[in-house]
């Protein structure tokens, strides 16, 4: 089967060190503040990046090993398919997140809204450019287990 | 350099069949509908994604080759950097893109705002949740090239 090689643009720079500190649940809050730092080789690919507000930070889960298809999440008690949750051990194990832009410096981004550890190797960064209007939006099993009351809780 | 090896998880099925089918640049509209076809095997991992109306999808540039990282997107005519663009040309050829879910039949979701080939290699699948606000959001380069009156063009 294809197959593709990927490689660090850089590393995340962050106060969660160990999976354990990274909020994880429902009303889990992403406050966290820290760095991109990108490949000074790199940095004329961030030319111009100043001028948006939020990023997408497209990384790897650097300390998954292997997958499983169904999980159930920190948010439920109730299993779900991973394709359709955020869980670490994918069959690409591929992560994802919004962070806000707080500032630039050379190859080094100031960034709010971290929820990988400390060390995680970054793959892309993109333009977070538009949003789906909140009453077309479903959250499928997230909303009801909200409705259901789950408490958030750490793992 | 540590590096990962990344395989498929499906494939795009849609009307695009060649770079310069897919609508670019600025006001360009995704609206192409067609499938996610992820393996059979990995079935299993779509379980309750039904419930979500929309989905990010991790992607390959497949069709790529090098990258560049100073870019001039269709929706300008100055340089930008190419963290700071959708470009193909990107150190790891990865693709992101929101798709509204409309339906699935086994292994195959029917989906709406495709922008990428048939063909398309798929990596990732995850739930989209949450918005940022127009509010908060700067669109850099992109607000500025539209108040240039940038015009949209295929390349």
């Amino acid at each position: 089967m294809e197959s593709w090689s990927v490689r660090p643009i850089g590393y995340v720079r962050g106060p969660y060190l160990e999976p354990g500190d990274v909020p994880r649940g429902l009303g889990a809050k992403h406050e966290a503040e820290g760095f991109l730092d990108i490949l000074p080789e790199l940095e004329a690919g961030l030319k111009d990046i100043d001028g948006f507000s939020h990023l997408y930070v497209v990384w790897v889960f650097h300390k998954s090993e292997g997958f499983e298809l169904v999980v159930t999440p920190p948010s439920d008690d109730r299993p779900h398919g991973v394709f359709g949750s955020r869980a670490p051990n994918r069959p690409n194990p591929i992560g994802l997140s919004v962070v806000e832009l707080l500032g630039r410096e050379g190859s080094r981004l100031r960034v709010k809204g971290l929820d990988m550890l400390d060390g995680t190797p970054i793959l892309d960064i993109k333009p977070y450019l538009s949003s789906i209007p909140e009453e077309r939006l479903k959250r499928g099993w997230l909303a009801e287990a909200e409705e259901r009351g789950g408490t958030p809780h750490r793992r």
